[in-house]
C-alpha cells in the first residue's frame, strides 16, 4: 500500500518530464547492485530497461565504471538479461582516448589491470600525462610514487582523472573510488585534474550529440545525486534520482543539489515517464 | 667569492634577528640530508649548532619526522656527531599522544612501523579517531581502505595528520608525505584533518612554552618555506630559509610566504646570528 502511494506521488511530480524525448541511465546502482560474481540486477529494472527501449524514446546509458573494458562490461550486463548494445553505452576510457588523440598526449597509466585492453594501440612510449581510474588494488604506495614522479617531472603537470567518486560498496565493504586518490595527486603537485566521466559537462555532451538532441529533452535518472543528477542539471538536463544503489535519505536535504524527482528504482521512474510519454 | 659575498648578504638582512632570545631548527634538510643507511651530515651543520648551543641562546629542534620514535630519531643524529639531548626535539607522535589523553581519545593508526613504539600504552581497543604519519609503504590500499571505514562509521568523522608535507626526495627518488594522504582522507569523509606537527600553531606554541620566551624572541630556521618559515612567522616568530635541503629557488618568488632571510646553510646562518648576539 505504502509503495503504491509513493509511486503515485512520483507519478505527479514527473510532470518535469513531460516533453522528454531522451533518458539517460546511470548503471550501476540503477540497473544492478555490484558484488560477488559481477552483482545482481535490480529488481524491475531488465524489464523497465526493456519497456523504456520499447516506447520509441531515446534511450542511451552512462557510467564511470573503469574497472573493465567497455565491451566486458556490457557483457556483465547482457548476462543479467539486460538487452543493450556496447555503442549506447557511454564510459570515461573511450572518452579520454579521444581526448589524448585530439591533444596528441601519451599518458602514464594508474587504472586496473582490467582497463588496459582498452589502451591497446595508445602510444604511451613517452608520458606527458597522467590518467589514474578506479585502479583498486593497483593504488600501492609504489605506484602512487611513480604517478607522482611523472607528474611533477613535466613542465606543465597534467592530470587527467576517470571520474571523481569519493567510495562505492562492495560485498566486502566499503572501497575508496578515484576521486581520492586524484584529490591526493593534485595535492601533492599543486595541480587541478581534467575530469572525464560524469559529471563533468563535455562527458554529457558528448551522449547528448550522439542523442542528437537538447539537453531540456533529456532526463538522466541515477543514483548518485552530485555526479549522475547535478551534473546533468548542470548541462539542462532533467534529473532523477532512484532510491536504489548509493542513494542516502540524507540526499533529499542536499545544501546544493536537488532533483527534479525522485522515484523509489528505475521501474517505478519508467512508470512515471512511460505515463507522461504519449 | 660569490660565497662570500652571499654571507656578507645575509649578514646584513639578518638584522632582523638582533634581539632573538632562542632559536628553533628545523632537522631534515637543515641539520642533514636523509638517505641510504639514515643520511648524512650537511657540510658546516654540526659545528654550527655546537656554536648556537654554546652562545647562550635558547635552541630547541623541531621536526615533524614520524618515521621513527623520537628516541630513535635522536640517537641516528647523535651518531651523526649532533649534540642533541631528546627533551630539546619536538616531533608530531608525543604532542598528539598528549592531545589524545587530553580528549580521552582512541587512535586507529595508519603510521610508519617503526613509529609505534611511541603508542605503548595508549588504549587502542575501540578506535574512535584515525591518526596517519609518514606510513611510507604502509599507505596501502587495504590500510587506505580501513582507516575511511573507521572514520565514515564515526558519529563525528576525527582524523589526526602527523604534519601536512607533500613529498620528500629520498636517494631513490621522491615520495608522497603524509599530507597527501590527508587529502585523499579528507575528501573520501568530506572532513578537515587536524593537523599535529608543523606549520600547526599549538605545535609552535608548545616549543615556545619550553623555551619561555616570546615569539618575537625567537627565530626558526629551515629549509620548508611554507612549513616551516611561513609556519613561524604567523605565531609572530621570525623565519629563516636555508638553501639546504628541499629549498628551490622558486621559494624565493612564493606567492604567500616571503622569508625575513635565507641563507645559503646552517653554518652561515648561525654565523650571521651570532654576529648580532652580543
Amino acid at each position: 500500500m505504502r509503495r503504491r502511494v509513493i509511486s503515485m506521488a512520483v507519478v505527479s511530480s514527473m510532470e518535469c518530464v513531460k516533453s522528454v524525448r531522451g533518458v539517460i541511465l546511470d548503471m550501476c546502482g540503477v540497473l544492478y547492485d555490484s558484488g560477488e560474481g559481477g552483482g545482481q540486477p535490480i529488481h524491475g529494472s531488465v524489464q523497465a530497461v526493456k519497456r523504456l527501449m520499447d516506447s520509441g524514446l531515446i534511450v542511451r546509458f552512462c557510467t564511470n565504471e573503469t574497472q573493465n573494458t567497455r565491451e566486458k562490461f556490457v557483457q556483465k550486463l547482457q548476462r543479467m538479461g539486460f538487452d543493450i548494445s556496447v555503442s549506447h553505452v557511454f564510459s570515461p576510457a573511450p572518452a579520454l582516448i579521444r581526448i589524448l588523440r585530439e591533444r596528441g598526449l601519451q599518458p602514464h597509466l594508474l587504472v586496473h589491470d582490467d582497463l588496459l585492453p582498452e589502451f591497446d594501440g595508445v602510444d604511451r612510449s613517452s608520458a606527458n600525462c597522467v590518467v589514474i581510474g578506479d585502479a583498486a588494488e593497483n593504488f600501492s604506495y609504489q605506484n602512487l610514487n611513480e604517478a607522482f614522479r611523472v607528474l611533477i617531472g613535466l613542465e606543465k603537470p597534467l592530470l587527467f582523472s576517470l571520474g571523481r567518486g569519493r567510495y562505492y560498496k562492495e560485498t566486502d565493504g566499503l572501497k575508496l573510488d578515484v576521486g581520492v586518490f586524484m584529490k591526493a595527486l593534485e595535492y601533492a603537485c599543486d595541480i587541478e585534474a581534467e575530469v572525464v566521466g560524469k559529471p563533468a559537462p563535455g562527458f554529457f555532451q558528448s551522449v547528448l550529440s550522439d542523442m542528437n538532441l537538447q539537453p531540456h529533452e533529456v532526463v538522466m535518472i541515477g543514483d548518485d545525486l552530485v555526479n549522475d543528477v547535478g551534473g546533468a542539471q548542470f548541462c539542462g538536463m532533467k534529473g532523477v534520482q532512484v532510491r536504489t544503489g548509493k542513494f542516502r535519505p540524507s540526499d533529499e536535504n542536499h545544501p546544493s543539489v536537488k532533483a527534479d524527482a525522485c522515484a523509489d528504482n528505475l521501474a517505478a521512474a519508467v512508470d512515471a515517464i512511460l505515463t507522461h510519454h504519449q
